[in-house]
């Protein structure tokens, strides 16, 4: 059996991630029982929910355990199998973690899913063909619900739930503006994911400003808003949302560090007759099959086209991870690992 | 024609709202024109509502137009009548504002409602039995949809919205726990109104204590609040919330005199997947018959029992609505014109 490298949580963070926070160790791969199978994995994925489940607290799911293997998405190919349903050379998305091999039993329902890569590259099932674009479709069609000629906002737009958020927006029908930070992240979300606005925070130093650049990048107001950092962003978005506006509430990367960032004007969700939902796409599998089908057919057709930030090997995944947490990465953050 | 009393808005206020805002004149009541009546108001009603339409910017209403009468509803009878659907004698509940005596062409749709004062108070129709209690039937019914067993929390509990919102939730077999100031409150809530429980706020000096207080009184933590006040008391409940806890936001008069009122931790929203939604009964018309007729029964079967705190005669209404700002008031509060 190959051996097989593992990043483990060795510590809870005290504010900040820092990369001492975890551990790189390598083992043998265990021989397999009947039913498993051994996939390698080829990417790992890095998103932000990580940061919140490194925390002892319990959020929406259980931590992180202490001296685990850090938990996350993989895609890969079975390179060994005692299971008939998968055969080696067969790609694979699944939840493998943050190592180069996983042994899986693959019986299971819904641990290990078969892709198609002939229209759709590997890397993507981890992105706009994957949970980061489940999580945009359902935030867009089930809580927000948009007609065709409303206006959407979302934040994190160049990120792999952002960009597939705007494509989803606008084969509905609606104007679609995106925040991102810096000049080059909002030239992509304007130019490639064509979007029809984009504005760069870090260029507003106070919800004043940003909240301007919203009246003037949305004249008709906000009727739908998708959240991924929470802070001042949602506190400009709201001064500008319209009557019942709806929000969907999926990230607040913001404070994921230290202290929760308060909300300055929660009266404006009364004023506006606001509904906002707080969501996890994992709570949502039923939504998976129809999402999928639409996610996949916009990157076939060039409609939908991720951007992707790819670390080398699997020591490279901490500082990833950090960059991820700091707006670092361009698109949606990966590690390749074979 | 009558004399007609009126107290109109003089001046906006800058903080707190002031008894000085306010202006009593006296004029002559107008000649009817066909198709209009004259109402004698019997009551008027104080709502927290009228304080967020007292400044100048747009809330979800516009606003209350200065140098012209208080707006807000009211229950009289009619004492004279070129209506002919209409006749001398009859109970009707309106919208006639803060003066004696109101001219209404009542052809106009939904301006004038007769009531049936056999079974239910006139006053009742300004409370349990009208825009309140409808408000408290539209935040449970629609917004919280309650299963039976499942525990609510409303804040406010004693008041008009508070006290139809407790036996609407007993009558779905729901745990209800109120929160209201002061001990003499907090006995009427639990003793006459049947809540299952009621805190005392004001025996709560932060987030903290309060928070411990309700997961005393909220033992299988809760699912559904009804929020009348926000502030401090929000951030409590938001702490002791279930996964997928329903949040009617009705209210904020915390927040109504000066700087908006900040919302502490709203990653609480996303971590327990709560769904909150602003609303105005208003808004809501289709609901009206269906939430009176309830209201009505559990009135006229003592299975809810409002209070009112009277004042007496036009002039007394700006202090009394000052009380109600600050909580003085004691259940539904009304003035009292004839």
């Amino acid at each position: 059996m190959p051996r097989n490298q593992q990043i483990l949580l060795d510590n809870r963070p005290e504010g900040e991630a820092q990369a001492s926070n975890f551990k790189l160790v390598e083992t043998d791969t265990p021989a397999l029982a009947d039913g498993q199978v051994l996939v390698r994995h080829h990417f790992m994925s890095l998103d932000p929910y990580m940061r919140g489940r490194m925390n002892e607290s319990k959020s929406y799911a259980q931590p992180q355990p202490l001296g685990q293997v850090m938990q996350g998405g993989t895609v890969g190919e079975i390179v060994e199998s005692r299971n008939p349903r998968f055969a080696v050379g067969e790609k694979v998305v699944g939840f493998g973690g943050w190592q180069q091999y996983s042994v899986v039993d693959a019986n299971l329902p819904g641990v290990l899913r078969k892709v198609d890569t002939s229209q759709v590259p590997l890397s993507h099932y981890l992105g706009a063909v994957g949970m980061p674009g489940v999580t945009a479709w359902y935030g867009l069609v089930k809580l927000i619900a948009p007609k065709a000629g409303e206006t959407l906002v979302v934040s994190a737009a160049s990120g792999a739930v952002g960009s597939a958020f705007g494509a989803l927006g606008k084969a509905r029908g609606c104007r679609v503006v995106g925040i991102a930070g810096g000049p080059d992240k909002c030239a992509y979300v304007r130019d490639e994911l064509g979007f029809d606005d984009c504005i760069d925070y870090k260029v507003h130093s106070d919800v004043k400003s940003l909240s301007a650049a919203l009246k003037t990048a949305c004249p008709q107001g906000i009727d739908g808003y998708f959240e991924n950092v929470g802070g001042m962003v949602l506190d400009a978005v709201l001064l500008r949302t319209n009557a019942f506006a709806r929000i969907a509430l999926c990230g607040m990367i913001a404070g994921y560090d230290g202290a929760p960032l308060p909300l300055a004007n929660p009266s404006l969700l009364l004023i506006n007759r606001i509904r906002l939902e707080g969501f996890i796409v994992s709570e949502h599998m039923e939504v998976w099959p129809e999402a999928l089908a639409e996610l996949g057919g916009l990157v076939a057709s060039g409609k939908l086209r991720p951007r992707e930030s790819i670390a080398q090997g699997l020591a490279a995944a901490p500082e990833a991870f950090l960059g991820l947490l700091k707006g670092r990465n361009f698109g949606k953050q990966l590690v390749q690992l074979a």
